[in-house]
């Protein structure tokens, strides 16, 4: 509820940057953008990058800017904050479910191209219900589960139906398929990985051949996240990528796709956390100022970067332990940055972006989504 | 940054709130608040809860009503968000450091009696210039670590050095010790955990016994939380409690102080997490849409209350993964209620809360210091 306001000022040094802060490292940042955008278009297939992760305004406009063909999100109100920040096209990629949710997302197509996914014949029913009163059309998606074992149904004759279902059903169009293999973005090793998506390109081609069979032409496929995009860009199935880390990345992706991990990285580290020593009443600790409230924690510690011999250990809900080697020391008030385990859910405890280049703040951009999870 | 429009309105049932909600069953809330009043008044302590656990002014106020001395909090800038709500008496529990918080942390002394925690003589003649620079008088404490291994200094002749530099200090009053140890409320067995505290009493006794020496009398000894508060309220030796999440509960201290950990179990659950079910697709399984975004993980997976045969398996960052026992079914759109495994960085995630009382809405408050991190 509290909007505090912005961490630093335009034209401030890092040392000046009040704490705890969300920086973003720009060069790195857009080359991440170029790289993601660039590999869409070496394969001929759309990129819709994924506002969950960075849920704002500003990152999504330096997207679209590069050739994205919109976002998507994951929740209506996120889909109302890109819309009214003037995104034109948003596809909710997930299921959306009750009265008040559907009439909100009904009101949105009146502004933009919005798409949404279904795995339920009510569903759809009530879909259809709520564009038709509101005076809309809703680009609707069928979510196949590819291997995820979370929403969406089997590659079968019952999904075809829902797909007829959509077509026939007043103020919906049959958009195409939405096939997001979420878990095989965190397997560690490249070749498992790409076996993960080798079996969602079987469901994926198995459905297409299913809807071939009934007429139903040339749908867009959607899916992927930053794990695996080479993979389904390649297949020549996937019409869409949804990736939307690559633009950070994080501890954990790094840990598949940065300079220790795949041999081909693509992406850099854009995103840190900016700390400031606030104990050193201890040999061999320090404690800073990150800690649950500020990252989260449930895909691994903060890693400490460019302060060697230096990691965080222990976190507490405002505080973070720093444990420092033999030798290493730290001064009260010095500042350091981490690199969060998990970007998204980290992103989503700001409320301001600090971009920085050359040690100087650049940009200052809110976080224009965070808490919007209705 | 996103405001969201509270999810529910006055009045509403619980079955018209949209969702992720975060609930207050009023009833118990209140009787929580009452018995750790009681709990502070039969031992003869003032309480000062802990609003890092709430962050809510009205949360605050209907503390204060019933006889809480003040509040304490973990930032500056949640102090602020209190005190600009009306309360009078805020204690910062933590070290700050920074002249931009340092100099907030100074001008909101003009408006209120505020305290801060320190554990360094270089933070010590900080705080005494920007007290003096603003024409104000910080109450300042000394933490000590009593068994914690995070902020503090033993207890010992450098200490009282200390609370020396603060005595003499243009700007500070010397308010007493900060003595909390956070890592024994979090100890499962009642024996342990009042055996930690005996360990804090310890170090504690042997500070006002070096401070009586050095003819430095009557200090406030501050700390304890909800795992520990009756250990402490018993010592004879703390004069304040600062127990936070006794007002909510979760899971992780149900564990302890629950129906079925403690047999003298004091405090009831009274937040919830309201969630709605967004696909049934596969069968045995349902998936609902809480997740990271909305409920805190690091210290275990919520709960689901009142749903028999429904557990909560799998987050993910918008979803979590109910495994149901055969025969028990969901229908899309069913609301259920989940009980948090850690309230306080769960709160941090809600722009509201929704009171309820009865099965209807009874009050909405603004998670006033939502973010407040600085």
């Amino acid at each position: 509820m509290s909007i505090q306001p912005p961490p630093a000022r335009l034209g401030d040094t890092l040392d000046d940057v009040d704490t705890p802060a969300l920086l973003i490292d720009l060069d790195a940042f857009e080359r991440n953008l170029d790289r993601m955008q660039a590999l869409a278009d070496a394969a001929g297939v759309h990129l819709r990058p994924h506002a969950k992760t960075h849920k704002s305004v500003d990152v999504a406009q330096a997207q679209m800017i590069r050739g994205a063909i919109g976002q998507c999100c994951q929740k209506v109100s996120e889909a109302e904050v890109l819309v009214h920040g003037g995104i034109d096209n948003v596809l909710v990629s997930n299921q959306i479910v009750g009265h008040r949710k559907l009439s909100r997302l009904a009101r949105l197509a009146r502004l933009a191209t919005v798409g949404v996914c279904v795995d339920d014949a009510g569903n759809i029913a009530e879909l259809s219900q709520h564009a038709t009163a509101h005076g809309v059309e809703l680009q609707v998606h069928l979510e196949i589960d590819v291997g995820m074992g979370r929403c969406g149904v089997p590659a079968d004759a019952a999904a075809v139906a829902l797909c007829r279902q959509i077509i026939d059903a007043p103020g919906l169009a049959f958009a195409g398929i939405q096939a997001y293999h979420g878990r095989a973005q965190h397997i560690r090793g490249a070749g498992e990985r790409a076996g993960a998506i080798r079996h969602a390109a079987g469901v994926v081609q198995t459905m297409l051949g299913l809807l071939r069979d009934a007429d139903i032409i040339g749908p867009t496929v959607t899916g992927a996240g930053t794990g695996t995009a080479p993979f389904e860009a390649e297949s020549g199935l996937w019409t869409e990528l949804q990736a939307g880390s690559y633009a950070f990345m994080d501890a954990d992706y790094a840990r598949n796709l940065g300079p220790d991990g795949d041999p081909d990285s693509r992406f850099e580290h854009s995103l840190y956390l900016l700390a400031t020593i606030m104990s050193t009443a201890r040999a061999g600790t320090a404690i800073c100022d990150v800690g649950l409230k500020s990252t989260s924690l449930e895909s691994g510690l903060p890693l400490v970067a460019g302060l060697p011999g230096a990691s965080y250990v222990g976190p507490s809900d405002e505080h973070g332990t720093l444990s420092l080697d033999a030798g290493h020391q730290v001064k009260l008030g010095q500042k350091l940055r981490l690199i969060p385990g998990h970007c998204d859910p980290t992103i989503n405890l700001h409320d301001w972006y600090v971009g920085y280049r050359n040690g100087v703040v650049e940009r200052i951009w809110p976080v224009s989504a965070r808490g919007a999870f209705f």
